[in-house]
């Protein structure tokens, strides 16, 4: 085989067996083994859009080790095989990716369905909306301070909107509900609403671990300790004190953050005493069961049930044909 | 006191002691009690928008205990006196009013903000946006069968919207607040949803007694035994069956009635499992709990906690100063 | 082989390897699978009262893999070898059976003990001592109406009285119960017991998806929706608007399938009201924790508890030596 | 006033303002307090079948004060006057009664339908029944030692069968569910079965204090630590010991008293692990739920609902029509 | 009267109707009223140690009303005199006192058994036990700076120790009890469990409003929005902040603070992850539950029950004989 | 191979392949099984403190079936060879051990820290202190009668303190932990907190079946129909008759093991009415926490997060770096 041959880039869909092959691949997951002749080897699960594939590294090195870890995306060029009636990679070539090669991470692992900095813009106009200057003051230095984070992170481990930038889709949707609700209901201080939906959820930033790729490995330390509401408030309270908010506003924020999960069996001590704490989780519920329900009706037919769903509190979802 | 004088009608807050007065005013509750003289008399708490007073109709006879019953309308002259400090009307003429008389019966109750026909008519403007021809005509059907009580029933007996024409003002608050959502959340059926939402209380029109006045007397035998979400699920099947509607379509709306309480402890034997019956249930909630919400910040000041509310899970609201 | 040869039919207990043997079986399971010649065969699991075995028809048709599907008898011809230790089942020649081979299901599956026919008849029986006519008419429609599937459904896809014609014994040994309860309470309106026991699980026909063979393969759209205690008050609703029956006497019905499961959270959104329905209640309890147990304690000896019964609570049941 | 006049004895409902009367009379409840002439008088409220009548007994002495205690039945004779529009009796002659009196007490005070000598014969007669000889042994024992007690005991101080002999009746009613039920489930023990009815409360006689008039004033000391269960095990055990009785049926008995509560939360740490267990428990439910709808009903009209039933889970009843 | 006359001071207990005199006593709750002269008085419930008696100040000026409110202790000298058989007092003289009266308020009110500075000493004997710099650092800044309200607050408006320096007495009685468990539990950090018992309620001092008596008037807008347990997590962050102290400590801290109630339903809504936080949450419990016992069982004779005691789960405690 | 060679015991960690080794294990679990000619052998896993093995022993008779059970010690003499990549022991020789071989099971099974005859002296030394010459006797009497099976058995077959002599641990522990609370709470009764402490679980000797080694097969047939709590209210029961022990003395310590669950959904029908029951619950709650978190804590380092545990609500533990 010559390295040298100019071969074009191909996803994982388009492999045929006895071809070389090249593209760029997400590390699903990859582990070290030891073939019987003593070598360690690298025995990969990698992904694209299209599809995953086996693929092994023969004769690793502890560097390949090292370098080579889950939720990478790397350039791979290999020999297409087969194994048992399975397809598999067997990589000549391997290296990871540099900001040159120009990827998008959005191509790779499951994202929100708009680009995380056109959703961060549409916060920032809601924030706009934000008459009150210290609520608005302390709601952009937050956003500010955690833009790198909040532009990949997403909602949950693993309940509703778990994928990159799921956090901001789940924001932005959520804006959304607020304006429509206050259109409603009139009597509604839309500084605090907004200002609670922006921050509500702001501390999963640092309850939990996630990589560039949206995947969240575990949880901090301080988020299993304390949990995203508590240090939410903490946020707050830091922020408010080198701004000098006014005390009551502070409290009020804090007090939609400690409130919006609703009932002490979730995580608020204290239940929603202003209309606005209440909104803020009805809104916050209603995009999450959204979310869950059209997730499972997506990969059903008309007139089907799906399997019980567990976020769903064990319910099937129905897929109507009216 | 010459009966023929010519007096003006007043209100209860204009009257003066030693005074004949007169005016129109809503029998709240009246009891027929024995005198020292054993002679029979009505003993009557009289109410308009501006007070209460307590009213005696001497010598009265059986008839008048029949006629004269709580929530009617009546014209009352008799004088104003006192009885241990506080003003007492002794009864000279009255009767019951007519519709020459020309009131507004919401002059004199407690009653949704908005004209009950005006409200009706929104109601419609949403049908009319119903596409599906079977559900556009089974709600319909339901509404012009029922608009007689739909006009003035309250929404319950004692918690939210429990006051004349509150049953439509939930239903056109909802009706606002699903065509927001709709516009976040793409993939619903609004046809279901509306329909939903139209029809999620119809049944309390037969489930609870109430007068023209918007207050209910008591739970009716078949609203004890079944309640309204049964006889709601019942009143579909039997139009839907007289316009041989799509038994999918039927059954779905039915599913919508039988789930929009969510739990079974909250009488919901069955969890939503389309998300328009989702929807319905979270839009019912917001509805009724910012109903409750502002009534109580409506009577206090900003920087007070209101009292504990029983409807609100036992909570104090508080009015912020912000 | 001789196909033409007379040989006697077997049971499965009777098979012996390097035998041809034939009989009746019940197709238990059957997958339709690729054979390493790229042949489609089906692979099945057959069974009688005596036993299972694995059986292959080795070049199987698209019509063969439509017609003989889990579920269905067939009469089969073929050897007895082994493989891997146990029995293997070659087919030489299979067929559906039909009406002349004059089978009786019950001896392919767990059904109740008495024969449907004469449980019907109890039933019937009972029906002629319910003297009010409405309710008498009421129930023999919706008997005969449903007479066939009675005959044959279980009550429950999994739970207590889930085999062949188990609603038809679970309803006749109610009546029996309610019979005696009736002589220590007198003041018990037995017409409405009696109706009661017949009809509060009668939608389960229309709940649940079985066989004719008692074994159910899903729960209906309308089931999964609605669920048969709604749809049982449905089926009533049609009825008593067919034959005009008395407001009252319906609603009361319809009251006693809505509460007989007795608390919310197990579907009854009303408790029972009438001292009936709170029989029918317990009687539907108890025949179904004496069926748990009795089954439990049928497979183990006298001095031993059972496992852990996951429909009693968890609860292990002993047997004891006195 | 001649106190040698032979007067016949009168019921309070004959009464006569101006009348000496005289008759046999339950103390119901009665208060020493102080005239205004600092004299101590005796105030005390009458009853009997027909109703009740506040009475005097001026001029008491200490002895009279420990002598007529509430539940006490009382020979009086006295001047009927009216005070405040109300009937008074003010006391002229006052004793205990005696057993000369020959008075039974069921005529002063709410007890059980039949006369307790009668349901007691009946229990026996069950006892009778019972083949096991160490089962029909320890029974006869603990009824023997408690027939004094057992003769008038309620089975409660508030809920259901709390009146004279309300026990007995209890059981009376449960042995004979207990005989219907037997044969619907022809494989339960009755031996266990007739024991655990009648066991299952008997330490209720030293759970709670009653008056020989049914009527319970506090629970013991045992009572409050320990409870009629656990007490009723005790006593169970004691027996058993004497009669060296074989050690798995004592523990059976023992669990059957101790699993009759079905639920932990309502005092049975073990619910029923044999089929008996499992009956007595519904049939002691039956035979409380019977007794309670029976009481709420006899007091309304047909087409009536009750009012909420506590002890119902706070129910109303309904008197059909049909 | 003469004023000048040398009297000296008395006690509620030692007073005599018709005489005149003078004591210390606080205002327990306190009235304006106008009487049927329509001038003004001050209806006062004056206590000491010995009892309470009512107080009359007749005429009194708008200045009164602002000045003598309740809790406020007074000198005053009047005239015993007696109403509808009770004793009142009506004041010739009256005025707050100062510090010159030299008056002990636990004179006045429930109090802690020990003296409020001496407890305090003992909390800072155990502070001197914290070994880590850090930890001792921040609980010394927190102690010194509420020491000014951490001597009278009681712990709770109602429940265990809500009298005046009931929080200083829970907090010495819990650091008693930590320091005997840990010498069975080696392995416990003392650091964490001496200060965790010291701050777990220290922000109760803002959760209420309390009067130098020891008194609760309400809970304040932070108390109620963020409650306690927030508030005292943001005392530790913000002291943390200015010490720099180690992270990980902090958040030790906070989480020992956060789920000291153990239990989502009771306000923690994490539950304790290091054994320091469980104890914690024990010793609380332990604590508080020992001075409900012993407060109920003061008040009742041996072989006596309690009533039932609400924050005792109802329960009714029971005064051993042996 | 020559048995009469000397050879010394070895550990299973000190085995060599190809050597004969020989020493004493415990048989942890042990199967027989048919080789492929038909032989039958004992297929065991042997242990030591060191480790593990699989054991085969060939040809083995039905008299080695029923002697070689779980759970013995066993000396064995047999060679060390490999199969697939494992170590395996082919037993030459084998026989039970005896008394004379002086083992201390201690060292072949998890045990507690402490030797049991020290525990148990331990124990005595508390009933020394108890003055009570009445509980004092029955607490003797208790113990002796139960000492053979308290010095090994375990405290629960899963939970907290399952292993050898873990029940006596317990106690010990529980002992400890009351003397120091008396400190604080100089109102508590210590006769009967130490009497409570000791009996608390002594029916668990009744309630599950224990091998000497400390390991539960199984529950007993009363242990699962009566439980530890009823059985050890007989015992008190049986113990307190034959002493005649005051009847309030009795029924206080059978209240204080019928309450020390706390809960009736934890098996306590009744709660503590005593302040020395509330102690003794929470004494033994805090015993079983700190076992459970200190045995989860040993298991990982400093800055890690345990897995759930089960026991603790399913929470992670976490180890400070403190």
């Amino acid at each position: 085989m010559d390295d040298k041959k100019i071969i074009e880039d191909k996803q994982i869909s388009e492999f045929v067996i006895g071809e070389v092959s090249q593209g760029f691949f997400l590390i699903r997951s990859v582990e070290s083994r030891t073939a019987s002749n003593n070598n360690k080897y690298l025995d990969f699960t990698l992904a694209d859009k299209t599809g995953e594939i086996n693929a092994k590294l023969w004769h690793c090195t502890e560097k390949d080790e090292a370098k080579y870890i889950a939720n990478k995306l790397v350039k791979v060029r290999g020999n297409v095989t087969q194994w048992q009636g399975r397809l598999q990679y067997i990589i000549e070539k391997v290296r990871l990716t540099t900001e040159d090669d120009n990827l998008k991470v959005e191509n790779f692992v499951p994202s929100a369905p708009y680009p995380a900095e056109e959703m961060y813009s549409e916060v920032l106009k809601y924030v706009g909306l934000i008459k009150n200057s210290e609520i608005n003051m302390l709601v952009n230095i937050l956003l500010e301070e955690n833009k790198d984070r909040l532009i990949y992170y997403p909602a949950a481990q693993k309940n509703h909107h778990s994928y990159r930038s799921g956090l901001l889709y789940h924001i932005t949707s959520m804006l959304k509900v607020g304006e429509g609700l206050s259109k409603v209901y009139e009597f509604i201080n839309l500084d605090l609403l907004y200002a609670g939906i922006i921050l509500h959820d702001i501390a999963k930033l640092f309850e939990m671990d996630s990589s560039e790729l949206g995947i969240v490995s575990d949880y901090t330390m301080e988020g299993n300790l304390l949990g995203h509401i508590v240090q939410g408030i903490k946020m707050i309270e830091r922020v408010a004190s080198e701004i000098e908010m006014n005390e009551e506003t502070a409290i009020l924020l804090q007090h939609m953050i400690l409130s919006h999960h609703n009932e002490p069996e979730f995580g608020s001590p204290k239940r929603p005493m202003i209309p606005e704490a209440e909104l803020l989780h009805h809104i916050d519920t209603i995009d999450a069961r959204m979310f869950d329900m059209k997730k499972n009706l997506d990969n059903i037919n008309e007139g089907d049930f799906s399997d019980r769903v567990w976020l769903l509190h064990n319910r099937k979802i129905y897929k109507p044909k009216v």
